[in-house]
């Protein structure tokens, strides 16, 4: 399908339900809230269906409030999978019309599918789609899709982001969006409790294999009531520091089990690492588990790292 | 003097020597050595003059090896004061032909001038000008551009970056710029050192007046033999925690004496704060200088919050 095409098949329908992915993020939620309010402003129904609300993206999802009709036409915008629609996945599996992603690993079953793994966020598609909707991207629409593509590229910052993606926020900017506001709520704002977390964590950091790898980890006890929003990015502070090659994270899970994320910048094999212990992933950024104390599964991590580095 | 006149200029003259400001950050030594590249493929001999080149720099300054010959034409490139020339004051003072800056306060005295303060980085206007200089940016050139006008945004995402900007870094994307190796050196790389300050500054933070306020501090053992752009942006931790509304910075330098930075996100006039010191600066960010012991400044500054919030 083209863009043109979805623009079609969306101008001929009516009443939309628009469906992010579970953990709902500043893309899926842009993106959604972006089409459901270009849609309304063509004179159509639309709502944004979510399996929560996070406290920080009500600027965006508070200007598209619920309306009440009988839904006809089921959107997902940057849901991989079905599974990834959380509690919400009984009610629509087999029932999406039209999926719209940028994940190349997309799996949904629908008979109408847009995936362009080139787009740093689903934002870029949604941005092209609006304008060939032929609606006028207002402020809130911008600051919905703003919000889509930088929270997806780390405001610009990641190896996703291309020269589309930062002249479509050049045109946002153009359009007048509140980037430094969004800019400072989702990029420089951490909670206290985020806060305490990366100072335990620093804390408790172990250099081994002359400091060319760095441990952390996290204690059930450290994350507890915290949001998967407030722990998110931990893994990436070991990789950072200077001279380390091999950054590992290890998260307490229930009942001794230790959940591992290895990170390198390439030059060190994550995979590999994994790999003995039975993990996976890719050579950058790979995974694995590991049961006992959390003592033991530092010696062994450290001991495997000394060995590879 | 439009940017057309500036290459008008630098197109009749063939000997040019490029002067930066101490503490060299990316903006100044990026620019001063696209500049020079640009000079050269136009067949003219230009070297860059620093007070000290950076290791982390050294992938842009190191493509720009001096050259031997007798300088004509001097130009300063990111300098507001020639103060800021530090060591290199003394031989240049009275000796600048043009000055190219974007800093509003700029108080260089050049026969000519071109200064833009609606340029995020002094990056943007030497883009523009080796345009007009009808020299093509090649990927030497775009790495030492995208290194300027990205660092002195914090990766498009300081209240500074327009749809300019953007639309700058975008082409300079295009022109196949080593953005990915550039972000990950300029913001994802910290000392451990840095990361050990972190943690030290983290563990002693202090909260008051209700959360609101959050104090942090470094003695002079804490940041021992560390260089400035180690300690750069420390600042900036207390007030992006949520609810902060005033972030303290204490500061040991010798002799008794404590510089004290005051961040504020607007609502709190962290100048008013200041001045009860006999400091001052701005709304959002402010400063003054205590002395005694660290304990009575803390409490002091404690004290103080309290009664401010």
């Amino acid at each position: 399908m083209t863009i043109k095409e979805i623009a079609s098949v969306l101008k001929e329908n009516n009443n939309f339900e628009i469906l992010t992915h579970n953990y709902p993020d500043g893309d899926c939620l842009g993106c959604g809230c972006a089409l459901a309010l270009a849609l309304r402003k063509l004179g159509k129904n639309a709502n944004v269906v979510t399996t929560d609300k996070p406290k920080n993206f009500d600027f965006i999802t508070s200007i598209v409030e619920d309306m009440d009709f009988e839904p006809e036409f089921i959107v997902s915008v940057d849901v991989a999978d079905e599974k990834l629609l959380g509690k919400n996945e009984d009610s629509y599996r087999g029932r999406i019309d039209l999926c719209i992603d940028h994940h190349g690993s997309n799996v949904v079953t629908a008979p109408q599918k847009y995936v362009d793994p080139t787009a740093a966020a689903a934002g870029e598609i949604i941005f092209e789609l609006i304008k060939e909707l032929g609606v006028t991207i207002d402020r809130n629409i911008a600051n919905c899709l703003y919000t889509a593509v930088s929270t997806d590229t780390g405001c610009f910052r990641y190896v996703n982001t291309t020269s589309k993606t930062l002249r479509i926020a050049a045109d946002l900017l153009d359009i007048g969006c509140d980037s430094d506001f969004i800019n400072k709520i989702m990029f420089e704002t951490k909670t206290k409790r985020r806060i305490e977390l990366e100072r335990d964590v620093l804390e408790n950091m172990i250099f081994c294999a002359d400091d060319k790898c760095a441990i952390i980890y996290t204690t059930l006890k450290m994350v507890e009531g915290m949001g998967d929003d407030e722990t998110e990015g931990i893994a990436s502070i070991p990789r950072q520091i200077e001279g380390v090659r091999l950054g590992i994270t290890i998260r307490e899970k229930p009942n001794g089990i230790y959940k591992i994320s290895a990170r390198s910048n390439g030059d060190v094999d994550a995979c590999a690492f994994c790999k003995r212990f039975g993990g996976g992933g890719h050579v950058g950024a790979a995974g694995c588990t590991l049961e006992g104390t959390l003592e033991g599964v530092i010696e062994s991590l450290r001991a495997a790292a000394e060995e590879l580095l």
